[in-house]
């Protein structure tokens, strides 16, 4: 990182190598949902994207559209919803710390952003997935991705399922993932509303006016220098800090060397540009976090820290299971499951799928305890209290779902899930509900924009599948918009 | 908060009100110890202090500085420590995520910053003070102060206390904190090497020349504007963001609403000031955090969290305890303390302080865990767990020392600690191991220097009681060398 992130002044630009209304940087869901709204404003859009084409982070991801209070696929697979309810949940979920009104304007217009998506040609097929999982075997369009029916969000909020899938046509190919299927047809409907690209072009930092507007971008192209002129506004749109080393190590330490469902093109530099211009951050600290475990595994045994005790229904959102691992108990875990739960899980994957064989195993929960090396006692406690619970279909300390259930019977063995987390960063720029870039003192950025994972967005902590696109194409038609405006 | 913390240009600075080589903003310890340094550096020096007098939050503290590596007080009370030592510890305790290089660079320089606070006139007795507590009961000079000799620090590095307490003169009519006694002869050593101060003067924002170096500062005195040049170079030495209500919501929620030990001029405006500079940040979810325990109370119970499970030894540094409990157990905590062991720790304390009453009791433990509403069957097992170790004199599950180990007896009460916890913020400016404030392009800032707690320090996420004036005297010196040089 060199001096050249610091903004430029526009006096100083002596040609401008490209034009147009509104300039985006980052052609991902942001960038794309900005490009459309903007189009459909009637500005003259140019994206500019750094890698050879658009999709982003986005096209890799499993797809989640996080949305709800009532939406038609919601409806169509018989599942009620409201407004309310969805922003009681999110604000259960996405805290501590949640932006609240955030969670209320995202929530007020959830019902209206899924037909926008359809109105862009995004399909989603009318059949709901009830499985343990990270998302739908096959291509239904709707699955629980954030715990909403699993303790302790099963007693704040109706559960309903907000996990909104875009529909793939041969997923078992493995022809194309469900972010692909959202990002082609919004990037088929901005270039069709007039929204321009051009490739391989990294932005390197912004044009300020002397009246303080930012009016374009510097970028790199082939080791050359690029120009582009905004006349109405720019769109920071270039995704999350998660493989930025140095960011990682001073705002989200506990990520650091483990970044997961991300590209590498996410390097914070976005962030960086409008910090040099003195903007405001906020919840840098909040990250995604995966384990590395198959759901339909972990739900059928109990997961201990290093103390041998239970910390999370095993049956919930498996997000949430990573975060609380990572955050709460050093990123250590084992997974309690005996052999008939094992065979069980086996049993319920398509064979394609790994699962992960047990790390030590042993005839008695003593046996197994002494095996991992957890203190004298104390595994040997915790499954005698699930297990006597259970004798009733119960789990009175963290309230699994009974279906889920069972004593653990003999022999019994342990998966070893230490150090088995990884993801990426939520935290980046502060902006309005308008997507407008906050300067530190309080006031918008005239002329700056930002959405997708260079801003911070519903989540402050927490999370579930589905937000990051969610919020990235909620608030990214925002900045498309308002900067057609600006 | 308004646009007037823009920085401005110095073209635009019509007349000075006041000129000096060095500004320093803020008169606590990070203050005083940059104006000790710029003073006897040659430089002539102007403190900006916005209350009526110096002191900051550091002349109402407990006063630790945190130094080891084999002071002169560390030898004189017959401890044993080495740079390596205090840095292996360190490393451990204040992270994950803590600055490696910054703590071999503290740990290296800790004996002779010892030797220059006793030669700027800071006294310490000579006596350790080894009861439980957040602070030596007497005039004592040292004290572990964070968990050093507890499970799981007792086992990285060999324990040595590192809490030296500058003397008082009489603390039981409590005429002075230690804290007072820091400050008083840093302030009166500043003074005596030339450095003037100005009070009531609240630095707003900075002056940058055209070449982009920090050349003085803006500030509001009864409610006018007041500008004053620096010569060679201006020192942040505010304090934290504590009070801050918005950055404390992007930044650190979780002690949203607690702040303590703080003062209510930690407002983060320097931070800001820098910030709209392009300014980079580091650690800002970064906080210390007291529970609102008696030491004295808590070694002598086991603490248990909503799960009725325990998850720290009792006899660890009380704030990894306020730490633990407001991060790891969602700010919920038990103490679960027999009639005789309140009773010992009653007559422990001086008659003068509180002792918290049991929230609950019971005859036994089911009735306890009953009323307190845990999960039927949880302390129960808690308690037999540790009563089973306790009858040999161990705690396999967390090590606490044998001398603080008892069975739990009946009757049995229970302190309700949910919510009982408050801190003040860590993270801040991001610098150089000069005390340099770096820009996002890496670069310093030239002219700009920051120490304190407006500067991320020592601690990401762990702390030690004594790292904040540890830190803030140790790289206020280094700040005002530095813009004594400039």
């Amino acid at each position: 990182m060199t001096r050249d992130i610091v903004p430029i002044a526009e006096a100083e630009i002596s040609r401008w190598d490209h034009e147009a209304d509104v300039v985006i940087a980052g052609y991902g869901v942001a960038g794309a949902s900005a490009a459309v709204e903007a189009a459909r404003a009637g500005a003259d859009v140019l994206v500019l994207e750094r890698t050879g084409s658009w999709g982003g982070a986005a096209s890799m991801a499993g797809g989640f559209i996080y949305l709800g209070g009532g939406t038609p696929l919601q409806k169509a697979c018989g599942f009620e919803d409201s407004v309310d309810n969805m922003a009681a949940f999110l604000k259960a979920a996405m805290g501590p710390g949640a932006d609240d009104k955030r969670i209320d304007d995202y929530c007020a217009g959830s019902v209206a952003h899924f037909d926008w998506l359809v109105d862009c040609g995004v399909t989603f097929k009318e059949e709901f997935y009830g499985e343990p999982g990270w998302e739908p075997m096959g291509d239904q369009g709707l699955m629980y991705s954030g715990g909403e029916n699993s303790f302790p969000f099963n007693t704040i909020a109706t559960p309903a399922p907000r996990g909104h899938v875009p529909q793939m046509s041969n997923k078992k190919q493995g022809e194309a993932s469900a972010g692909y299927m959202l990002m082609k047809p919004l990037v088929e409907t901005a270039t069709a509303a007039g929204a321009r690209a051009v490739y391989d072009v990294r932005a390197q930092r912004l044009v300020v006016s002397a009246d303080g507007r930012v009016t374009g971008v510097v970028a790199r192209r082939y080791g050359g220098e690029v120009t582009i002129r905004a006349r109405r506004g720019v769109v920071l749109a270039t995704g999350s800090f998660a493989y930025n080393e140095a960011m990682v190590a001073q705002y989200a330490p506990r990520i650091a060397g483990r970044p997961a469902a991300s590209i590498e093109q996410h390097d914070g530099r976005a962030i960086q540009m409008a910090q040099a211009l003195g903007a405001d951050l906020a919840h840098m600290d909040a990250t995604e976090v995966a384990i590395f475990a198959d759901p339909q595994q972990v739900v059928r045994g109990i997961l201990v820290n290093a103390r041998g005790q239970r910390y999370v229904a095993e049956d919930t959102y498996p997000g949430r299971i990573g975060q609380l691992t990572l955050y709460h108990q050093d990123n250590t875990a084992y997974l309690i499951i005996d052999a008939d739960a094992q065979e069980e899980a086996v049993a319920s994957l398509s064979p394609q799928l790994m699962m992960r064989p047990p790390t030590w195993v042993g005839d008695t929960v003593a046996e197994l305890e002494s095996e991992i090396g957890l203190p004298p006692g104390s595994l040997q406690a915790t499954v005698a209290a699930y297990n006597e619970g259970a004798a009733r279909g119960e789990d009175p300390l963290l309230h699994k779902k009974p279906q889920w259930i069972t004593p653990i019977g003999s022999p019994v063995g342990a998966i070893d899930l230490r150090e088995s987390t990884g993801g990426f960063t939520l935290g980046g720029l502060a902006t309005t509900l308008d997507a407008e870039v906050l300067h530190v003192s309080g006031e918008a950025i005239p002329g700056l924009f930002a959405a997708g994972r260079s801003a911070a967005g519903l989540a402050a902590w927490g999370y579930a599948s589905g937000v990051s696109l969610g919020d990235g194409s909620f608030y990214g038609r925002r900045a498309g918009a308002g900067a057609a405006r600006a």
